[in-house]
């Protein structure tokens, strides 16, 4: 499958925490940092999203915003 | 200025391409990979954007999708 | 390749309208109605988006809103 | 009330999941298939959706991601 | 209609800057300051967006970034 | 920091309503009305929201739906 979003980030999942609904899973990048996603916890479930798992971080160019010091 | 997005992710400006009201600047992260923003044209002018420049991609966990193969 | 994001409508490309930097897609889904996507340029080049082409329309969940009369 | 959004999707209520914050909507499109929205608790509350009731899906452009297989 | 997002605020159009497919409208609010939004050429047509129109900024909460300094 | 969203709503936290792993966060504007944002538990305690305290709403153009009667 090829998206149209710009942005794929690839990396490991280091924490999957659950709420009630939602859950944030954080990604290490490949290149070193962290990216942090909100999804369903259905999301979580069905990708079967664990610690160690490789994963990508999928971010459409509309909703990045740019910040310059 | 603290902000409540969780993802920010440092590099530097490879790219700007303005548009008739959208402009695309593409960021070269710290750790390598490219992250490409959709802005408006007048965030550009206003933040003095440039091909050089320091700059940080944020983005907020809400506005993350995360994939596995 | 699977992704978190809960929604994915299937359907067929009925137009494909370029901008300067950003393009309107409409997906003509399977069970009736259109569904307008705003991309960029690059990624209707990317995946050779064109009309009659099958492509299917994503959407995260925490970007839908609901209403009623 | 009119709205800029592009995609309006008509359907019924299938599904209603309350979290702590946040509650998980499905509405089942007339055309077929489900559209899962992420709102508010109050927003459940406020708009009173129950299962079996009429919902549209509303969503704009710039958050619907394009895929080809 | 009544939708869930949470954030509606009042005021009227100050200026409609249309693109190649993406137009910027600006909305002075009731209470002063002003609010940019990004949306299709067609929606500013089929809403008959204009200068001095009465119009209302809708965004979800979950599109909102807390800033503190 | 400068950031390319161009809305920037200032006001003061009225509320603070702490979920699972997601928080609702109400601010009083300056020139009256609340906006509500949704932003992560972790987001609250980083930046030390509380009742009562300076906070800014910041609103990309691209998130912001125009509606009219």
């Amino acid at each position: 499958m090829k998206i149209s979003a710009r942005n794929a980030l690839e990396g490991t999942i280091k924490e999957v925490h659950m709420g009630a609904t939602t859950a944030h899973v954080e990604i290490e990048l490949k290149g070193g940092g962290i990216v942090t996603a909100s999804i369903t916890n259905e999301a979580v479930e069905d990708l079967g999203l664990a610690v160690g798992k490789k994963a990508t971080a999928i971010i459409k160019s509309s909703d990045v915003i740019v910040a310059v010091d």
